[in-house]
């Protein structure tokens, strides 16, 4: 027998001779928890035979990629568990989602939440039979044969055909027309059931092990067309392991505990009136507290960072939006215009009252740009920041409207920033420091940076400025000491931009403030100012805006406080509990002697009795809760309770009432 | 000969016995300044016999109705001067307005600035020739005959005519269709000058006096339609004597020199953008410095006065102006909807998205009813009062929109309060009371109420309800101690009002607040709380503006204080002027003190010269100007240079910072 040829290859960068016909299970036989590998850059599965001269990547299951196959491969699984128990059930597709998978069944009858036990029991019993995913290339006739009962993935087959039709003529990839089906064999070596796939997979249902759950089932249009059947889509969960899943579902649990329309609803603070639309939040008493707070500090420190305040209407004649370019380029997202006809005289012709069309603005840029060109501007006037709470209102489409996250009128404290080029970095410098500080106040400290750059497809400007001023940006990023990630292309046309990222409480990121350089703009307005050698030059403009919109970060910050807002915040700031009805007067004292101090207070003065009224003021979620007995009494005291249920008894009232007002004032997170 | 038989008259309240055919010019011989006479309440001349039993007034030149006649005399005097320079001119109409009259002609060049100068010279010297007014009754071919070459005193016969024919068979007035003309007669009894007119007239052009100008020429429309040719409109204005006349000029003068518009630009406060819009005006910097004070200090009033603020969105569904009844009654005045198609299945027909018409909320009550409705009340929680700077959009007629005091987007300090039948009266005069208190600190202290009633043609509720509602208002408007202006059937049909109108620094009124109580809205939204007994009520709703509209206040009171705003709402506080630049650090100094204590102040460092930097100061109408030269500096002082001129000279730095934050916190009108 002759040895077996040797070649080189690459495996995970290190360069290494094996012998022919080596397959990823052979490379990775000891890395039990390997479920695909990466060829030169292409996902495949272990048994695949690697080719010379190749580089080969272990992909974990705890990678992202690995994870994603994994999810796929539970897919697989369930849709065999489905057809085992509802033999009717015809297939359509499975693929892998964000956190899991779903497989959409055309069958007679929704699932119910029982059908789903039984579902997860039956994909455990195959998960434990150890059954191997493997694949084979077969023509589109033997595809159709093995398929015929499965009329979607008949329809699939028609697409990659009439795809490859269009294609005729044109280089097609090699391999591109491919059809592949993975058969599911037990370890007997049988085919026990089979799917037109692309793969790759995991090499047994073994990996899936305990870490996978369903977690609900939905209608879904087949293809995600209105036009075609609705199919019933089962959802489900994968992680590499048990304890992953079960601190998913923790978080997931956590997320819907602090779902902030389920917030806003108990705390009483804001409501979507189906009378006004989608998208159009109202602002109730509580809720109004908290914006008021939120829009006062931002006035307050606009105003000591030397911005100006303008006002500026919400509709405008179109005009306005062909000079700003936004009705070409930005009409999807806008209202449709309110048309004022055009009356003309019925003998002469005569236009007698013009026609117009009226927008509701999408942005507030152009207004500022009209401010801006109102008069001659000296470059002693700049920076000139023209800062204003704009509402702007935005036609998102239903499907993505969400809470306060995704709404369709939103306030933005929004500011425009003229300035020289010499004065861009340090412009941009302070504002980027004034964003982190003012995010830092409402309990946001975990920051990244992301730098938007230039599309080479799609920009105004010469590349240039663009180069110069996104070495600008960088620097500025950097100069900050937070991590910053590239985002190359992903600026809009008109100029590169800083976004920061802030993680929440649940480690959720959420794009925050956004500070967008824009080159287009003062060209189209033809902003000028006089510089200092009397020449006219274009201002630099800057767009940011800090909370991003109001109703966006109130959803945010909502959910992480989950409601229990610091104190400067919190709509209640005070409740005030007498241990008994004799104390009521006590406490109407202090509450007054705080409310002089512009505290939030009241004595919850109700029939209910003193358990009672401690559940409902935790309800409230008020920072803090005073308590008066006999012994408060006599000392000249009081007891406050926290939210964690936590108690420092016997304060004397003074020192009970500078503790409030300390934490009130210095907006501690409390 | 036989005595002339008496009869008996009632002149001005006195009964008395005179002559059959006594005139006016005979019973008011020794009054000169008698104009007209009012004849059982019709106003006729003087020459004019009195019939037996008549109730005779006499009318003089000072009272309204005898400027209202001086006027139209006037007219004529001024058409015959026309005629006579202009002997092709052809007469159109000629009637009196507010403090004057005009006259159209049809002329075939407009008349030019030095025509109205040859015009009033040629009018003088009819004045003086003391024409009189004689007058004919004539029938409609001598008229026509008359009139031959007057073109538009022909279509106006026509006109009468076809009323005429037009009424036959109805009861038509004795005189309705008399037709007569006015002759002017000179001291030789010939008639120099005649024109188609109802009259009455002066007795003699004497009482035109110096009382008279010319003020400007105009293009109009021949009886005001756009259809008809053109005319060229001479306006003019008369008065009893030069000394009112001067003072009239005086007044137009003051209000144009404090016109809002003037101002704003001037002091680069607010505009109104072309490109925006009619109505839609935009705030500047230093006008959204104004505008905040406004705002923080109505802000700070209503959170102290126990409003509760909410935030609702600018625009809704149709439905809510449906329910609201806005739809019904307010269509005209509301921009056109934003139109969202219906989209359906091609295939199946079935609506895969909603259409929907929405619509710019032209009034912020109907989505504060949703918030009321948005979960159950107790009578536990009213008064309730949800205040919001509403910005509501409402489609004035190009005409009426005027600067800033008549706009088209405007943003309202609204507020809604919602209270048991027992509260009304407390509420209703604690709003008053709120209401007053306010206007005053914006310089506005003499007022009158208008209380608006029940018109028993339209309105809504029972008679009952809004009696009783009446007299509550009127109580407390009584209660006010201010002068109180009945306005019958003046109400909305929805409930009875008391604004609130102020007198500004010229004398003007403007109605600033309203307090409107509305009997629809709460059926209309079936507005419930449950009553201390258990049972569901409707709610009192109480609608009140206290500025009315921001955009509106704001254009009065930059009349009435001509740009001169007190310290606390001046743009810029304080201009620092070094008489020299040696002087400049001194201020600087003195600036930073005052800006650490909240001083909106800047040192005019620039390269002017002192007396220009005075006259620049001067122009932006800073309250307070302080001066430091080489005395003040050694004596620590600084110098006060005040509006008006005057100075205070040498006063030490911390005593002149103190006075000046002081103004400004008291609100000082200064």
């Amino acid at each position: 027998m002759a040895e077996p040829k040797e070649m080189t290859i690459t495996v995970d960068d290190q360069t290494t001779q094996v012998a022919e016909g080596t397959t990823g299970n052979d490379l990775f036989a000891e890395e039990k928890t390997t479920v695909v590998m990466k060829v030169d850059g292409v996902l495949q599965d272990l048994f695949r035979v690697i080719p010379a001269g190749a580089s080969v990547e272990r992909v974990d299951i705890t990678d992202q990629e690995g994870l994603e196959v994994l999810r796929h491969s539970t897919a697989h699984v369930l849709a065999q568990a489905v057809q085992e128990l509802h033999p009717g059930a015809k297939l359509g597709i499975g693929p892998f989602i964000e956190d899991g998978f779903y497989y959409d069944f055309d069958v007679d009858e929704p699932f119910t939440p029982e059908d789903l036990k039984d579902i997860q029991k039956r994909m455990m019993r195959i998960v434990k039979a150890g059954q191997t995913f493997d694949r084979r290339a077969v023509d589109e006739t033997q595809a159709r044969e093995e398929l015929a009962n499965e009329p979607y993935k008949l329809q699939l087959l028609d697409r990659q055909h009439d795809a490859e039709a269009a294609a005729e003529g044109a280089a097609v990839e090699i391999g591109a027309g491919e059809i592949t089906i993975y058969d599911n064999v037990d370890r007997k070596g049988e085919v026990v059931w089979y799917d037109l796939c692309r793969g790759p997979h995991i090499p047994s249902t073994k990996l899936i092990a305990n870490g996978f759950a369903l977690t609900r089932a939905a209608g879904a249009y087949w293809l995600g067309s209105e036009n075609n059947p609705q199919l019933q889509r089962i959802y489900g969960t994968a992680w590499a392991s048990k304890d992953d899943l079960v601190a998913y579902q923790e978080r997931i649990a956590e997320a819907e505990r602090r779902d902030h329309r389920k917030i806003g609803a108990e705390m009483d603070l804001f409501s979507f009136p189906d009378e006004l639309g989608s998208g159009l939040p109202v602002f109730h008493p509580k809720g109004g507290i908290i914006r008021k707070e939120m829009e006062d500090y931002s006035r307050r420190r606009h105003e000591e960072a030397g911005y100006e305040f303008v006002y500026t209407p919400h509709i405008t004649k179109q005009n306005l939006y062909e000079t700003s370019g936004h009705l070409d380029w930005y009409a999807d997202g806008m209202f449709p215009p309110m048309h004022i006809d055009e009356v003309r005289d019925e003998e002469t012709g005569e236009v007698t009252r013009a026609g117009a069309d009226y927008y509701l603005k999408p942005m507030n840029c152009p207004m500022h740009n009209l401010i801006f060109a109102s008069r001659g501007r000296s470059y002693r006037e700049l920076p000139l920041r023209l800062f204003e709470f704009g509402s702007v209102y935005r036609y998102e489409k239903s499907g993505v409207v969400h809470g306060l996250t995704r709404v369709r009128g939103m306030t933005q404290d929004d500011a425009h920033i003229y300035c020289t080029e010499d004065q861009m970095k340090d412009e941009l410098t302070t504002t980027l420091n004034f964003v982190l500080d003012l995010l830092k106040d409402f309990g946001l400290d975990d920051f990244y940076l992301e730098l938007s750059t230039r599309d080479p497809e799609k920009y105004v400007g010469s590349e240039e400025v663009w180069d110069n001023a996104t070495q600008v940006l960088a620097e500025v990023a950097e100069a900050s000491g937070l991590e910053l990630v590239d985002d190359p292309g992903g600026a809009a046309f008109y100029g590169p931009k800083i976004s920061v990222q802030a993680r929440d409480a649940l480690g959720r990121t959420w794009q925050m403030s956004t500070i967008q350089l824009d080159f287009n703009l003062p060209e189209r307005f033809d902003l000028e100012y006089q510089a200092a050698d009397g020449t006219r030059q274009r201002p630099v403009m800057i767009h940011r805006a800090l909370f991003g919109s109001i109703e966006r970060f109130m959803g945010v910050i909502t959910e992480h406080y989950a409601g229990a807002f610091p104190a400067w915040l919190a709509p209640e700031q005070v409740i005030a509990i007498p241990v008994a009805e004799a104390f009521n007067d006590y406490l109407y004292d202090i509450v007054d002697k705080l409310k002089a101090r512009g505290i939030r207070a009241r004595v919850d003065d109700s029939t209910d009795r003193f358990p009672k009224k401690i559940r409902t003021a935790a309800k409230h979620k008020a920072p803090f809760v005073l308590i008066a007995g006999g012994e408060d009494t006599e000392a000249n005291a009081v007891s406050f309770r926290f939210r964690d249920g936590s108690q420092d008894n016997g304060v004397p009232v003074d020192e009970a009432i500078e503790r409030i007002v300390t934490a009130v004032e210095q907006r501690q997170q409390v």
